[in-house]
């Protein structure tokens, strides 16, 4: 699975931006770019950066083909033939900052901060919001099931209804940054190191002449992993009992029975049955796995209810994110060269929460020293103001300024590690494991109203007086008449 | 884009299950699987079959890698070393027949029949899922907006938003399927032979002094292909002028503006604003297309307003499935081996629409020969059955089965196709233009009751009397105590 084929996986109004670039000479001024999201995906009250892994590959193969060229040398805008010399010297160039993954993140701060050749900083756009849009999509919605589940065990289950396979498997590896503990993608199994796990299908048991037969030609095949789908024709009526007889025989051989699945029907009900049916054979060690289209909701619900699950399957809502399937990324200029200066611009919109945060941008987290707990993220002009330093610092919201509180006794630790400096990658990919470690660390910074499922307190996210100044200019300049 | 490393693009289950097949010697036997789905995506009356060409190139290149086998021996399970000499040698050799892509379809009957070693059949189910649910889930989307759209154009634009890589190629290519007119996405331009179109971005406004030095700037680069997007700092106030301005000047060169593009704001309001605007400056040629979170509800919308747009840029809502996410696509079992002979399975569920239709099956697709119009779909128990020849049969709901009718004089097209017999590839995969063509075809058979957006008639699929009976024996012998 190559990345060295993604110079097209771009949209058309990329190219015909770099070329126009390229057609009045202002290809190589430098553009700085913003990654942001304005509203929290499922009514959460955070989300979880992932995407960069994939971005970073991306950018180090990032290349021209003669195929993709003459691709191009086809289209309907007639490019000058001058203009592929410039895509086959195509390399990324520029300097990227970007949160770590696993990082809890909020709205309308920049996640990655772009600083390249507008030729170069153009044509990444498609791919990148592509990437970073759904692994932290992905990711979130992971965050809010292992939220519920507490120390119950997380499989992901969702490849056949992911969005075609790119997306089965670094949305498993998404889910796994969040604390999946295991997924059923062999794929992203191998490729990420993510530990895989596996029961049987309905065909196995529909595939024998009964379903006692199908379970004892599973367990002696996989005498070690064995967990028994138990609905295929009456869950209580023959799947439990045709379990528990195949896990009474292996305990004679001195095996487990790790497991029986439900996969339909009331699962509280049925898992409680179960439970009750298991212990009274003796096989208190056998764990219940349940599965059917469940989610963080379901989930609540079926535990606030008493039920006896152990392990959770989750699929189909997981892998796409269910009632809302694109996190609204978007990937705005925040500055641009004009003499050799790089100067702030702003998009303006009739629509205030849709106007851009202008300039180079820094974020901070502001933990507090008494409580170790985030007190809110501040934004500030990058090189044009001290890095907040124990001084008190005023945090206000920046639509609603009125809301506002000053924070004194605080670390301030930056958000935006630099990724990439003129090219040259400085940032070592942390394993997988580190990623999830770095998750739960920042997890442990919030306070629950931040990080609870339903109606969340809105975390603050806030201007410095300085980038909040610059904008309110900015907003002015271009909406007075100028002469 | 390769196809040859998907051997573990699959749930650990189905290794599990080849691996026991393998241990107890049944890995050759013959197994046959349907492909169906159970619920309309959308509400809506139909859906547009799609992802056989993509499932045709995997089938043809699966093979297990050396370094495949390697990860799969590391797997708690302990598999048998001898096991990876089956998988070594895997090819798949089985017969698959499958509706032709654009077909239109309808929940419980085949899309897809799998006749192979069970071997063979049970590792493809994964990925022939991810691929099928996911194209036909965003053909029938597509299919959705199509009708609302009517003459108008339709982009697709949702790269940014899709759920990765593979979801925005693959999706673009469905959503041409069903008649969108071009993609923004040059990846899938380039692979399938889609027209490209786009325009460009906010960012390209914001990288100039003023809007009108970068319309001008993008008019001299791209005099044939300028759509300008107008929305940067405020539309009518100075977008649309702008865009007038250098659309005149054009025209004194003899160039033709071609178009503007609205993306934020009231769409009806702005479009029959900027449509007066630009008809008074005499650009009557310069066509509206419009972006900014639509799909098929709000395009039907603001058609019915008297908006003036032209052409439409539609993403996140298309390329994702908005609302629904998922086709919940299935593959189960029909019928296994035993004593050499092919005999048929059933599962069972508490919920009646969750039994499955036994046995190996075919559908045809009944055409009244007197208005050419679609009667409904009638499924018949493969060779033994007669084909419907013109003989009068009873269409009756194979779950409300007082709901019938007789037809009479029809035609009986057959609707899966041979696509590999034994292996063998036996089915051309046609050109996108044959299958647009077909997806054309397709739809004028049935009553536009059926094609409509919102609560549309249920179209009949029936089974025929000895399905029927066949699987109500199999439900008794299930559920009845056989000792």
């Amino acid at each position: 699975m190559t990345h060295s084929h993604y110079a097209l996986h771009t949209d058309k109004y990329q190219i015909n931006m770099l070329y126009a670039h390229w057609f009045h000479g202002t290809h190589n001024q430098r553009a700085v770019f913003d990654v942001f999201y304005r509203k929290q995906p499922f009514g959460n009250g955070f989300a979880v950066f992932a995407g960069l892994e994939r971005l970073v590959h991306y950018l180090n193969e990032l290349r021209f083909k003669e195929e993709e060229i003459a691709y191009l040398a086809e289209q309907e805008e007639g490019y000058d033939p001058r203009f592929f010399e410039e895509l086959r010297n195509f390399r990324f160039t520029g300097t990227l900052h970007a949160m770590e993954e696993g990082t809890i993140v909020f709205p309308n701060e920049p996640l990655i901060r772009v600083e390249a050749r507008v030729f170069e900083a153009q044509l990444i756009e498609t791919a990148l919001l592509n990437f970073v849009n759904f692994q932290t999509l992905i990711a979130t919605k992971a965050a809010r099931i292992k939220q519920v589940a507490g120390q119950d065990r997380l499989l992901e289950f969702g490849t056949r209804r992911a969005q075609e396979a790119d997306a089965a498997v670094w949305g498993a590896r998404a889910t796994y940054v969040a604390g999946f503990d295991a997924t059923s993608n062999m794929q992203a199994g191998m490729r990420f190191g993510i530990p895989t796990k596996g029961t049987h299908a309905h065909a196995w048991v529909q595939n024998h002449r009964t379903e006692l037969e199908a379970f004892e030609r599973f367990a002696e095949a996989l005498p070690d992993q064995v967990t028994l789908l138990v609905d295929t024709y009456d869950t209580l009526k023959f799947g439990v009992p045709d379990a528990i007889t195949v896990g009474l025989k292996m305990k004679e051989k001195g095996k487990t029975l790790k497991g029986i699945r439900l996969d339909s029907g009331d699962l509280t009900y049925l898992s409680i049955q179960a439970r009750r049916m298991l212990d009274e054979a003796g096989l208190t060690e056998t764990r219940i796995t349940a599965s059917n289209d469940l989610d963080e909701n379901t989930i609540f619900e079926i535990k606030a209810q008493g039920a006896r699950i152990d392990i959770w399957g989750v699929g189909t809502q997981l892998i796409t994110g269910g009632s809302q399937p694109a996190l609204g990324g978007v990937y705005k200029l925040v500055a641009r060269e004009e003499n050799g200066e790089l100067v702030p611009t702003i998009k303006i919109s009739g629509n205030p929460e849709k106007i851009t945060n202008p300039g180079i941008k820094d974020v901070y987290r502001i933990i507090s020293r008494k409580t170790g707990r985030a007190e809110g993220d501040y934004i500030t002009l990058h090189g044009d103001e001290d890095v907040p330093h124990g001084k008190p610092i005023r945090l206000f919201n920046p639509t609603h300024t009125f809301i506002q509180k000053t924070v004194s006794d605080y670390e301030a630790v930056p958000l935006l590690k630099p990724i990439y400096v003129e090219g040259k990658q400085v940032y070592e990919l942390p394993t997988l494991d580190r990623i999830r470690e770095l998750h739960r660390e920042q997890m442990s910074w919030f306070w629950p109203e931040y990080l609870r499922r339903l109606n969340p307190e809105v975390y603050p996210v806030d201007l410095s007086q300085k980038a909040w100044d610059m904008k309110m200019d900015l907003i002015r300049s271009h909406l007075e008449p100028k002469e």
